[in-house]
This record gives C-alpha cells, structure tokens and sequence, in this order.
C-alpha cells in the first residue's frame, strides 16, 4: 500500500505536488481565497507505519510569514488528541522554501499540523456544554458570509464590560484552546477566581471570528480574503460582517476590557501588543495596560514582556486594527495576545512545543491577571 | 435576539424559507447532487431558548421516502451527545408535505437532525483510535471524488474472509453507529466473541463508503449524484470509484461472508434482506441466510425477520446492489442490514426511539450471530 | 529506602516472616476466623522501584486450596486499575510451601494480590450508582455480624423471579466483578437483552453476601469463621445470619432460577456445578439446567462443560450448599458459576489471566443464556 | 423495608442510640481512642427514599468544638462524589447537644458525613497516580501503629526545600482533598507554576500524617489516643511515631517553607496561623509569613486574614504544635493554614457550603503564593 494525503476535512489543508520516491512526498499550502496568504496545514498521512518519511512542504518563501519557518517544528498526532512536535527543517533555498518534516509514523495513520487543530466540531460542542452552564446566555452576533453563526457567550452579572474574543486569523488555533481555558475557568462554579470576575463584570466572549477561514483550513483571511484584523475601522457586511457584528454588539455594551486572542508565526514567546500610538491615548489607559501586563507576568512564568512587537508612536495606530480601534473607541483598556507556534522560550518543552494545553493555562492566567486590575476598570 | 438557524457544517443541512411569525419558520431541505433525492436535514437551531418553536420543513413529498415521515419524530440534542425525539407530526397535504416539529429548547442552543449525526471528524477519531489497537491495520482502498479517502480497517487472523460495510446512503448515520459498536467489540482483548471471532476470519470493515456524501449533509448519493448502492454491476471511477475500489479490494481477497449496513426510512424495524433473486443462487447460500437471521433473532431482540421487503423472485435480482453483486460474485452469503430512522416497535422506546446506543449494541449481536455460522462458511 | 510492605486496608492480607536480603522478602498469610483457612493475600510493596524483587509467600501446604498454586501466577498493578500476571512459581517442598512472586516495580509502589481486588468502597460506588438507576430498588436485607449491610439490588417488572449473588467466599473477588457486569447491562436503557429480561422476571441481585469477610481480608469465611456455602441447610443469626436473611428473602419472593457466583482455586476452566444430587430432583430441572449450560456454551467462548466438579449422585447433595438447597427448596434452577483464579484455558491470556474485564464478560454472558431459557422457567 | 444506618467502612463512624420514630433515628459518634475527642461522623443512611427523615445526633456539647455546630450544615451524597449541605439545626439544649440533620433521600442510599470524606482507598489511588508520573518519587517514611506507611511524595529539582503535609487531623479530610489539587498542579507538565516552583525547590508530600486516625474515623487522634500536632517537642515511636518520621526526615532535608493543612470546625472562613511567638523568631521570617499571606490574598478570593486565631505572644509559642516547632527547628517560614467546615463566608455556597473542589483550587492558589516568595527563602 502507497502513501496517501488527504486534507478533505474540516480546517484541512494540503496539496500533493508530486512523490519523488515512495517515501518522499512534495506538498504545497493551498492559499486563503484571495490568494495572498498561506500558511496554515493540516492533512492526514496514512499508508506509511514504520516508514521513515519525508514530507517537503514548498513554496513557503511566498507564504504569510517566512520568518516563521526556521526554527519551527510541524505537529503531529496519533489520537488527535496529542500533539507532538516532529524533526522539522527550514531550507529557504529549495525549491522557493521548503519546510521538511521527518516521520515514522507509529500506526497507519498520523495527523500532521501546523499547531494542533481546533475544529468547528469542537467549537459547536464548546458552544453547546458552555451554554448550559448556570448564568451563560449564548447569543449569535451574525452570520459569517457562508452563513455560519457569529457565536458569543455572556456571562457575568458585574458592571463592567469585558470582551474577549478570539480567531480573527483562523488558522491561530491556539486562540481558541486559549478560550477553552478561559471558559472552563469562568464556569467553574467551585472558583473563587470565576466567582470574583462575574461578580465584577458582564463577558462577551467570541471564541471564533472567523468559522469560514478556520472551516476552509486559512490562515488569515474570511471567505472574502479580508484580513479581518485590518477591517475593524470601516467593516462592511459583503467583507467583513463578522467584525461589524462584532463591532455593533461592543457599541451596544461598550467595552471596559477587551483580549483579541492570536498566534503569532514569528516570535517563540508570550506577548502582548497595546495600543499605545492611538490619538488621545491617555495616561491611565496606558498605566492600566502596563499593569496588566506586570500582573499578567506574575501569574504565568510563560508570558513575558522584553519581547515583542515594536511599540507604534504616538498618533500613528493604524485604527483598522482590533486593539487600536476599541482602545480608541471606548477608551478602554485593549490588548492583543500573542502566543508562539514555536515553543515559548521562557519554559521551552521539546515534546509539545507550545500546545492546547499550554494555551488553557494561558486563558486562567490571563484572567488572574484580570482579576488584579479589574476594579481600576471605569 | 431572534432565532438563529444554521447548518454550514459538517453533515449540515437545511435552508430557510421564511419566517411567518418570530416563533414559526419555514424550511426545506437542500437535495442531493444530481436534485433526485432529499431526505437528511440536520441544523442548529439557536436564540429560542424556552420558546415554544415551530419549525415547519416543506415540500417533502417530493423527498425520496415521503412514507418515511408519517410516524416520524425528529431528533434533537442539548449536547450534541444525547438525542432524543421531538414532536412532530406530517401532513402531506400542507405546503406539499410538511413536517412540523415543536420544540421548546430548554438552552439557548439546540440541535437538530433526521437521525443522530455521525460527523466525519468522529469518523477520523474512529480510525485514529482502532488504528492503534494491537493487530489492527487501516489502509486507504482509494479516494472519493472530493478527495477523501476510502477507509478500511483489517483485523483477525482466520483463514474466512468477512467484510462489513456501511453508509454507502450518508445519510444512513446509524450504520456508522453500529460499526462503531461492532468495532468497539471486536478490539476488546477480553472479549471472547472477539477472541473467537478474529481467531476464524480476518475481518475488512469500511466504516463509511460514502464521505463525500456524509459531510455535504446528503441522504443518499456520492458527489457525482450516484446512489453507490445501484453502481455494483459496473463502479466507474468517474461515476463511483467508492464502488470500485471496494469492489476491487474484494476481489483480492475473496469474500465468504458479507454485510452491507444501512437505514430505513419507512419501516419501524430492523430487519435484513437477502439476495433471494440472483442467477445460480444455491440452497447452501440461503440455508446459511437462514440460519443467520434465525441466530440473530436469537441475539438481539430489536430484530426480527415477520416485516421487511418482499424476496425477489428467483433470476430476478439487481446485480447493481452490492448485497446481491457480492453474494453472486463470489457465491458467499451477503445481506443488506436494515435499522429504522423510526423507532422499532419491538421494544419501543418513547424517549431515544432508535438510537446510536442501540445501533452499537446491534453491532455486536450481528457479530454473535456471525459467530455461529462462521464455521460453515467455505 | 528498603522495602515496605503493609496490608492495613480494605481487603488487605500479608504478614511479613523476614527478610533474608535486602530484596527477598518472606511472607505468610493470616488465616480466616477460624484458623482452618487461608488463601487470599493482598498487599502493598514499596521501595522497590527498578529492583528484582523476590518474594516468598510460605506455608502454603497449609493453605486451604495447595492444588491451587502450582501454574497459578499472582497478579500485580501499578495503579489499581489494571491487573497483570507476574511470574510466580510454586514449590511445595520449601518452607512448608512457598510461592515465589518476582517482579521488578516500574514505579515506588506496586500492588499484589491473589486476584483484582474488589474493595468494599467499589462496592458502595456500585451500589449508589446503581441504586440512581431508573426502576432499580436497593434493600438491605440485613446485617453482618460487623454490622455491614447486606445489600440486594431489585429491578425488573416480569412474572418469574430470579436471584444472583457473589461471594459467598469473599477471596473470589472475581464473582463481584461478575455482578458489575451483569449489572451494567441490565441497567443498560439501549440494551435489547435487558429490556427482554426485565420484562419477564423481577431480579434480586447481591453482589456482596460476605462484606465481613471481603473486608477482613479473607478467603472463605464469614467473621465468626463461618463458610457461608455450608449453612444453608440451617443458618442461624448467630454463626451466618448472612446468608439467614437472604433465605429467609428467597423464602418471601421464591425462586424460578437461581445463581451462585465463585471462584474454584484449582481449576483453569469456567465451569457450572449443579444440583443433581437433591432428593426429589426432576427431569424438567435437569433439563433446563443442561439447556442453560448448552446456551452459555454458545454465548462465551471462556465458558466449557467438559472440566468441573464430579457430579453428585442421586440423593447425596449437601443440601447445606447454597444451589442445592435453592433448586431442592424452591423445585427450580440453580447453579454455580465458578470462575478460574488461574487462566482459563480455553482461551488464554498470557497477560491479565482470568480479569474483571473477563468476569463482566461473563456476566453478561450468563444473563443471554438465562434469556434463552427465561420463559420455560415455571 | 425500615431505615438501616451503617458505618462499618472506611473512615466510618456512627452508633445507633435509638429510633423514636420510623422516620426519626437518634444517633451518637464514637469518640476517638482516649475518649477526649469526638466530632467526625461519616454513614450510610438506607431504606428512607421519598421519606422526610430527621437524624439526631445527641450528645454534642461534649464533642471536641461544640462551637462547630450552631450554622454548620452536614454533608448528604446520592453517588459519593458531589457532596452536598443539609438542612441543619443544633440545639444546644437538647440531649446533651443535638444535631438535627433533616432528610428526604431521593435514593435508596445516602450517605452522610461531617465532610466530604477522602477515603483511605482514594489515598492509595493518589499514591499510585502520583507515583507514575515523570520525577516523582513516592516513599514511605515509616509505619502507623497500624501498620500503615507514611506516604511521602517528592518531587521539584530545586535548591530550596518545601514541605506539604495534611491530616495531623484526621477527620479534617478537607486538607487531602487540598493536597490533591496541590500535587494535580505540581505534577501537571502544562503548567508554568508547576514548571516554576519544581525548578526552585524540592517537595515534600505528606498526603496523611494520620491514616490510623482516618481509616478509624477519627476527629483528632491516632491509634494511641495522641493528638499529633501537640507532639512535634517529643514524638516517641510509642506514642507518636507518624510525627517522628516526619520530623526526622526534615531534619535530613531541612525545611525552607512548611505548611501544615488543616480543618477548622468552627470558624466559617480560610486562614492561617503563624509561629509568632516561637523563641528567637526573625523579623525576616515574619516578613515572609506576612508576604505570604498577603500574596495568597490575591491569589485567592476564599483566603482572608481578618479573621483567625489570637496571635501568640512572643516567647509564648507550643513548640509542640508543628508550624512552631518547624518555624523555630529550622528558623524557617511555616504555616498552619485552616479551611471550614462550615462555608467560608467570603464567597458563601449555599449548595455545596467548602467542598473538595474548592479545596483543590485553594491547594492550588497556595502554590501560586508560595512562587510569589520561593526566591526570597533563604
């Protein structure tokens, strides 16, 4: 039996090129509609227990982010539920850039990823065990433009606004293993951290922006090719309608505290990018964010702050982005999260590499930190 | 917030037709490629929450069993894990032929479908998981149209050649179930019928012939608007490589015994049909039948042999159905397995009606009965 | 560290002798009440990790059952859950008889026992768990001379009335494990075997007649040192008021079928013993107790007729034992069902031997069988 | 059937005094040996479903803290997991002090107890779980009078020296079901917290200082009558040897930071007592108490540190009592933390009142504190 590829699935994605030799298969990323990004695969090999394969993925110095290959290592899995990271290498000479993966799959069949996969199954059963938890209301913000639901949880009887929200670029699915963490924490009725939070505030909580990119296996983009993290200053429904739905909602509630949740391809750290170059940013803003980020550092030895994203000048934030414009807008305390698809140098784990579980842990700890600054909030 | 209805997902499918009042809408079910057959709806319903629903689906006489929906009672899940039946009632006179149900969803989110979904995600956990059981090989017998692969799973050591196959109709999910069931069994180390089992035959167990049809939300074609179940005399790869590979892998190793697992829409019972009509059928092939059916009367009492379909005269039969292509091919016993999307008025059950558990736990008394004819086959 | 080893818990038994060398221990078993016998031993090794560990369990020509050590193999776990074989030898010329148990631990403790054990907190978890089951009604049919209760599960709506009940000899702790699976597929709402007995006959089921005894540790008697399979003919509240209230409970419901549940020390088979000896003895009791046995042939491959007890002659049962005073007071079916301490050999397990898994097997089993005769049964 | 109450288990304890009434049963406990203390109870309750039952347990003013009962509420489990508040009264007057604990069982058997017990079987079971994983090494450090080890887990790589340690009480079950969210933490690789306090110190775990005491169903006491935590000055192999193995190991180790953990029966609130009055006390050891303290502020909303015991005047400290003795042996930072048994008024749960699982989140906020200061120990 020969080697067989396939990536038919939901969030999928891989085509083979050609197979070189029996144990030697050339692939390349299919492109999010649009076709300027590519990044994101995730395909099944079957047919090769005990087989020393090599997987050469190509093209990769066209994809999203090319300084995200060196030093990255592909995950595999078995049981799809455990994700370990394979021998992978970078050669940005061949054959336009090309990404190697080494296996020798244990069983028949071996899950290959560029990070551990969140599937639109997982997000309905997320949505459905979370919505009948005590206190949650699960509403739908929208429908994406293949129809899918714009879902967001509620919960919380405080005065203040939180919104987390997560998934704007699909194939970040740490964001939302991120939010599995955070739900988990927030429903757990025996938390006193939960217990503290709702007390203070109301939630809204996106675990998925973009169901059509994560469905159709993107990096990046919705089904329109829009970034949707560059469409927060004019959404419009045939581009963006997951962002102004989004959008609308905040309007109605107003936003004290809002976390967009994202993977970052680059760095190999936990970080967090402000919105520090917005006009009339103000000092208590700024203090607020400084203080979340300290607190942020105590609660999670895997977050740290000397790397990062360069900090933008004063009045230059581009207000299309998540961050900017709900900083600006409600004049609130804004962030976007950053987790690794490398490993997070702080606590490096050869295994796993950063992992699902690693973004649980995440998700309590940044609410920790929450918990912290929360009566500064308003 | 209004209700929300929605089904871009996997094995999704249903359309909005209108919305008569904020607590009634109208729907119909998306056919099949090829627009001959509709039957399979299944959707997520959500913002309903303790409102009395009526969901109205139309235009089903001119589904493919439009004497499957008198006596019908829809499924729906809180968990996506437990379905149970809904209220619902047919008048074929309304909107030409409409199915009401009326639900009063206890959370905000409910699902809805034909009959328990068997998402191809589960389908990918199935082989992950048996593929890693001591003695089990998967191997892919070839792709399907959109690029997915025909799974099978081997396992035993016996000198018989037995195949179980299912869900060549996707919409049939319970035939997914019983493989689940009849799997779970025969990988249980403890288990003596497996022991017994594996010991006399190697078994070729293709858990879903049809995935292409499964995640497109169809009832009863391929991608091509084949009906697999018609394409046994003559698979093209073009028309109906499922078929063909299936068939093909048959040919290599012969087969002695044979069950082609599926669902029923009209009946209330479960119940097998044989291939009574081919040419040159002899009485050793229906002696064993016979046998067979009496064994599993014996094994499970949810199936019985009073009602089914009328025995095709002798000469008569459609070599285009696989049960009789494969019982005259190679001159073994095949039957076609036949569960109700209805309840089974043997051992009504006023809750579930017919059910995964219970599809499982028929998987393992079709093994039992097996295991009592297994000596006399060949 | 050295070696530890205690036994001060539920069901535990060991005694240490000495230890001639740092990893050689020597050990004895603590008799029943009584003193006559001993057998069972259950105990906690620690400190051992990595190391090759001899232990010798001496005295053993003594112990109630020596036909029962040679190719028997200890079993050993690591997390109390899953039980394996050790390599263990018997030698009756040493030290009065010694059992050598060696093993080398993965981990700092490791558990030993005669079989799976199955502690009285499991017993509890099952009685609760069941006792929430719909239909299902838990009785205390009386006390222990240590005051526990003896505990009867009712289920069932049907005419006929069946009993079950395990161990008698609390050391065979196989025969709970029995009732776990018996048990679990009568509460088994999706089962079509337990939906077809519970509607032909109420079933009165004692997973635990000798609590004292499984507690304490023991082998075969009850606290006053009473082996309850020899007071049936006259139990007295005194000496074996156990086995007085569930007779007098038969004598309340009587009893159309009747099962025992045991473990036999000696013999590496599952086997039946009947009653063929009672006075009065019929045909048509003999009849179905061979039909039975015919059909749980038929329904378990680890069950066989071959290897068992000799029969006893017309006339000379010891209607003291519970089967035959059973199927002699009540004129119906009775039996005992013996499980192997050793492997069964018709199907061996070179890894676990006899198991739970393999007794819950059985379990279920019998009950098929029982449905196969259930409507001739008065 | 009339109502059976039985207490003949693990960590049982209970004696029928009389039954006034059917649905009226008055009970009183079994004082621990010596006779001086009394107060944990733990029953099962049979024979009462759908019935509105009232328990009297008579006799309270000489219990151990009659100051525990008025506003405490008994603890009721239909399945032995989710443990639940009781309608509760106490009547100083009456009977000596009654406790009135009203009933209406849903289920054949409930169960009752002072708390939410941890079973002697369940501590075998975090024993074995603990001892699997990577880096952990399970010891004993010595024998009860019982006979029953001393479990001592160890883990971390770290230079300093953390000693955990639980049940000197042992009807204080709470502080086991702390140590198990302790050690789920320290052992989870996932956790940067985990990951953080094992690279800084080494662990030392004593699940139960007292398992004589507990298997026994004791409030306060070993086999011998002595209350461990007033015998850390002299413990003597006759009288106290669980406290001088533990003593005599840390003299080995040394002691960086010690935290005793226990239960307290009258005070609805969690907290901890210090060392303050050993001799020679430091500014610098009370300077990390007090940052400890505060730092478990914020880790936890249950922890508070307005309410406790009285501060000991210098010099004044029993250095029989264990945080003194530890504090004052190795000059270093120890801490007596107490949860309620009652709720803890902080975050009042009317359901569950403290439970196991928030005594788990507690263990695990202990944790995050204790890295708050891990740099700072010596």
């Amino acid at each position: 039996m020969g080697i067989s590829i396939s990536s038919a699935f939901d969030s999928g994605n891989i085509e083979v090129v050609d197979q070189p030799a029996p144990d030697h298969v050339r692939l390349r990323i299919r492109p999010d509609a649009g076709g300027e990004f590519l990044q994101w695969f995730h395909f099944r090999l079957a047919g090769a227990r005990g087989r020393a394969v090599r997987l050469d993925i190509i093209g990769l110095e066209k994809s999203a982010y090319p300084g995200g290959w060196p030093d990255y290592r592909a995950r595999v899995s078995d049981d799809r539920e455990t994700w370990v990271q394979a021998d992978t290498t970078y050669d940005k000479a061949a054959a336009g850039g090309t990404l190697t993966i080494r296996v020798t799959p244990r069983y028949d069949a071996l899950w290959c990823a560029y990070f551990a996969p969140y599937s639109l199954e997982r997000h309905h059963d997320l949505i459905a065990r979370t919505a009948m938890q005590p206190g949650v209301i699960a509403t739908v913000l929208g429908h994406s433009l293949d129809g899918r639901p714009i879902d967001c949880l509620e919960l919380g009887e405080g005065p203040r606004t939180v919104w987390l929200y997560a998934r704007q670029h699909p194939g970040e699915s740490m964001a939302e293993w991120w939010i599995e963490g955070a739900l988990a924490e927030l429903t757990d009725a025996a938390s006193p951290l939960a217990r503290t939070l709702r007390a203070r505030a109301r939630f809204h909580i996106v675990p998925n922006m973009n169901p059509d990119g994560s469905f159709r296996g993107y990096l990046r983009t919705n089904a329109a090719g829009a970034n949707l993290n560059r469409e927060w200053a004019n959404p419009t429904p045939e581009r963006s309608p997951e962002v102004l739905f989004v959008r609308n909602r905040m309007d109605e509630t107003g936003v004290d505290f809002a976390l967009d949740v994202h993977g970052d391809e680059a760095l190999p750290h936990v970080f967090i990018a402000g919105f520090e170059g917005i006009p009339g940013v103000t000092n208590a803003q700024l203090d607020l964010l400084a203080r979340y980020q300290a607190s942020l550092c105590r609660h999670s030895a895997d977050f740290q702050t000397k790397v990062g994203y360069p900090v933008t000048p004063a009045g230059r934030a581009n207000l299309a982005m998540s961050t900017n414009q709900v900083a600006h807008r409600f004049g609130c305390v804004s962030a976007t999260l950053e987790m690794p698809f490398k490993d997070a140098l702080e606590l490096p784990d050869a295994g796993q590499g950063w992992s699902p579980a690693r973004s649980r842990h995440l998700g309590r700890a940044c609410l920790a930190a929450l918990a912290d600054i929360i009566d500064d909030l308003r």
